[in-house]
């Protein structure tokens, strides 16, 4: 099939139809606003649902009533009104509904700024609603990932009846890139929402989709249920790429999303120069790719660990404990919309080995 | 000073006034509802302000707007209360504005239950919101200590011009305990808010108080100032208690809240069996006593560490990554409103240290 | 073609739908509900958008949005529910903009009760909100004209591109009654809201559809201009219908809705009786027939007007501004959800010509 | 006492307080926004209390609530905005709540403009909101006459138990005159709020305040009992003013608020011109002055009315209906913010009494 060119957020929208969505809906925010304007033509040629509601609260609502009837259903948006939809959200997680959530991150906190950032971190994958829930969380590298992990969140989503969170920075959205759509998307089969979801009945008993449970017994039932499916992603969902990942690695990069490609080129470069770098890309944030992690650090040459996030250092908690104390783990990282350039990481690669660096004056860091 | 007996919110909410607090927003939610109808009354006794919103999205704006001008001002809330205030907490961190939030947590997620749970933790240590930005998180495990909290709650507010989260699961709010409240409390002396509130200007420049910065470089800066402010808590706030810590210790019990104080009852009877364990209790869980638990872990004699929560397991994975792989952290939860008896610690105790346990049915465990 | 026996509300529905209109936003509220229910099945039958608001406010404002693109589009609502909607009914006149709204009246004030009722002819003809502008109001007497009003509505909120309201009071939405909906729909040709609607412009000029005029000339050409418009409705859509009406009239009674209909058999009796009555019924409220009336109670038999209404007394004044002191003008009504009865008007009418009452207790009048 | 020069707003403001209104709710508009400006920094002065709440809407709703404790309340807000109030003040006329709400009219419909206008006389008098209700509507032709009303209003209230509207044009709120307080303001004796307000009960039963009756019988009765209060307003509450009255006047002009100030002016100079011109200004607007007009026009050598105001001709509809025939009744009007000059009134009356206009070109008319 031919590639076509595509701003990211177009991307996601395509492939968000192309995966079976009917029902969209959505409050305008930059970075991300591009995903409505073009669903606002797209989804009325596929007969479904371009909604804007009139806050973000709305609009996770209308997911959970949408979702509700078995529909595959999405929104997109991006930091603070991801912020304002996490109390339905741990709604959705209770009630075991499946819906896909797009955060194309801005830098915060608060308003913030409208640049690229991967600050939400914490947010996606420690659930920021309250109570006993997790969701799944993938962040592509791509616009081409992007569209293949985009068609995979309703899959996964409806596998699990479970939210599923797509994370990307302000650049996975704006950017332009050849993508290839499957001219047939064919998805595994999937056990029917026949089972659960609230279609209308005439000749079946009413079901009730809840998250209210006011006898403990029966709420603790729920939260065991819903640990058991977190355990069932841990074991089957976990998603990571290596690159120039061996055995002569000094060091090993741990990032995710477009920032894990600024370091590549770090890494293309520095091999030049005779250094060793490797880089493990977690591609499911939650479930994490710890073992990976733990393995790779693991091994005699690794010097230690570095995490490069464009935020103030989240995952970072994540790999520390995954590494469990065999080695170190450094941290760089530029947050509020900058994105670190290949030579940030390099200088601070540098550093590590105990390099002089380049003449140019390096940046803030953690 | 004479001991008076009091319910839990009551105690709470008269110990903010005491503090000092002159500004309360709150909507209802059980179960912390009695502080709003005790504030009703207390309020305009000493000239302050009660409010209850619209909603917890007004609350929590409202106090945005109390907070700038240097007014203490707090609300309290419960679990789905305090998903709906996640932007609103990530524009006070990034405006750097004193607040305290209390949440009386009850079960999740979503609906949920109306009874005592601690699932909450992630939300509160890892921060809900978008963004890079950190609460200040305490969890008293006696009425006593839910008042000396919530005083000191007010000077962490000031001190480091940030949220304060004060979170309780249900127990807390509801039980009845002797507390004292100190005859004329005095607080250490602050920084006056003079130099940065907006209290109406004629005789100075105008402020701003804001979370808004286009400027990615001023953004980056604004970030990393709030990260240097965590550091400083991290340097100069953790809270926790021993009970029972000794080098005969062979578990070593990480749990907070009146959670706590069951493991007290189970450590006791156990001991009287000849089994030693000791009980480390986080008091802040923001900043994290990680140092003193990955050194009382390592102890010779500790076989292993047992984590237990009213929750399927989430500050476990704090601990863990704070023990670096020393020893085994193993854990025991109950959630949905369901508080685990001290036989549930015992029988857990006498899985880990290999002894038989007593005849009753040991419930669900993670 | 073949009539069928339909609820009111249901019938309204289905005649919107015959009428073109393509969407619809409702907020639930009893007795009119039926109408939301019905389309919530069938507008996406016909392709068309059904959505329940987050409130009536919403739902007035989506009126708005949907009716600048120049597509057939209404509500439906009762006594309070209109109320929340006055705000945006100025603006949608303000912007001349074609939109149908419904009232199927309950009793008020306030929450009142979900009985039948004609006590908002007020709102809907002197127009409830702010600023110069009329609506056109219908009242239609039984469901089959429910049925032709409904259809009309359409085509007359397209000819003055002005809001249209049809009133009935709950009876009219609830009874049942055979009707017949016209084989193909053939409605006169109206000029082509290509002229004015925002349907996105890549060929002409962006058009503005707005209600604000910051420029006092502009606002006030606008103003003009719409009473222009009311001045044609004056001339062109004053519609009524006569029963009884003869030179040997003694009272003409005004009487308007299902009221009329229940004077209709007064009048039957009475005229056994050899008293002479007749019915002059509005059925645009606003225009209204004020020449009409004027003309026939200024004949020479009649003895004195009597107006009858479910209210305390609103549509009275507009008679007796028509009747410009040419006679007496009584009045005879019941309010709260209670429908007068035929022996209420006949005692009425007994009272006015001399003559002794019944032995049935009369009930309060004003 | 002393005079004091003072914008009409905030002279609206003081007045309010010295009347001993405790409770103030808000939303901004222009061009009454002087008012809460104000206010924010009186009301604490008095011990009372000042909110602005999040829109037009939860204001209203606000004051029904404080209105239900007894206190005096109020509002102020301009046309957009009282349209949102319109179910709210439906409320409170139908639980007989005691309030004051002024409307500071600016140019409509819809957004319009900001400029003075008077076209909300029909949503005033007619009760924009749904069901049989009424509110007394006072409007002020100056700063004094605002002050001295405004304290009325709240007497009023009290005394009915119904809300009570102030109507002025922007003019009455932006200009400044001298204005005098009275010094002790002593207003006559009420019945007191005791034997209905919600005031919290220990030792009585407990008092629901509510619009709600369920009951039709009940419902009547509330309706029928508000009639009965509407009557009484009837009966005493009417105020007008005359001005140059006499049994020489060719024309009598109908005129209220700021708008006869101006048509003074005109007679003024009409006198001097040998034409003899009285004005009629009704100060209740509900109740309405209609015995004396009608009286007034009756007499001899009156050849015809004129009602002048700042709309498309609103109350000129009521003075039609009071004058029942007896002499034409003219008008001449101006909107959307443009206040008519004395001689645009007097070229109106040249016309009437058939005498060539002067040179200026004459605007637009109805």
């Amino acid at each position: 099939m031919a590639k076509v060119l595509m701003k990211g957020n177009e991307a996601i929208a395509e492939a968000a139809i192309r995966a079976g969505a009917t029902n969209y809906f959505c409050y305008p925010i930059t970075p991300q606003t591009e995903v409505a304007e073009y669903l606002a033509k797209r989804m009325p040629e596929v007969g479904g649902v371009f909604l804007q509601g009139e806050s973000e609260l709305a609009v996770a609502n209308m997911l959970f009533g949408a979702a509700s009837t078995g529909r595959r259903c999405f929104t997109t948006s991006s930091s603070p009104g991801i912020s304002l939809m996490q109390e339905a959200i741990s709604y959705m997680a209770g009630a075991q509904l499946p819906v896909v959530i797009v955060n194309i991150m801005r830098g915060g906190p608060g308003l913030g700024g409208i640049l690229p950032a991967q600050s939400d971190y914490f947010q996606a994958v420690k659930s920021g609603g309250h109570g006993d829930y997790r969701v799944l969380v993938l962040a592509p590298s791509s616009i081409q990932e992007a569209v293949d992990l985009m068609m995979h969140a309703f899959h996964l989503a409806d596998k699990y009846r479970n939210p599923v969170m797509m994370i990307g920075d302000g650049m996975i959205g704006q950017m332009m890139e050849a993508v290839e759509f499957p001219e047939d998307y064919q998805e595994p089969e999937l056990p029917s929402s026949d089972e659960w979801a609230a279609t209308g009945c005439s000749d079946r008993k009413p079901r009730i989709i809840k998250s209210l449970f006011l006898d403990p017994v029966g709420l603790e039932n729920n939260s065991w249920l819903l640990h058991g499916k977190y355990k069932e992603m841990i074991a089957n969902e976990v998603r990571y790429e290596k690159y120039k990942v061996s055995a002569r690695n000094k060091i090993l990069i741990i990032s995710y999303g477009t920032m894990a490609r600024i370091c590549q080129t770090a890494i293309d470069e520095l091999e030049e120069e005779g250094i060793s770098v490797g880089l493990l890309r977690p591609i499911s944030l939650f479930p994490f790719c710890e073992d990976v992690i733990y393995k790779e650090v693991a091994k005699k040459n690794i010097k230690s660990a570095l995490v490069v996030e464009m935020s103030t250092a989240q995952m970072h908690e994540d790999v520390v404990r995954a590494v469990v104390g065999k080695k170190e783990v450094d941290f760089y990282g530029r947050t509020g919309g900058i994105v670190p350039a290949p030579e940030e990481v390099k200088d601070k690669i540098y550093e590590m080995v105990g390099k002089k660096k380049t003449a140019r004056k390096s940046k803030k860091k953690a």
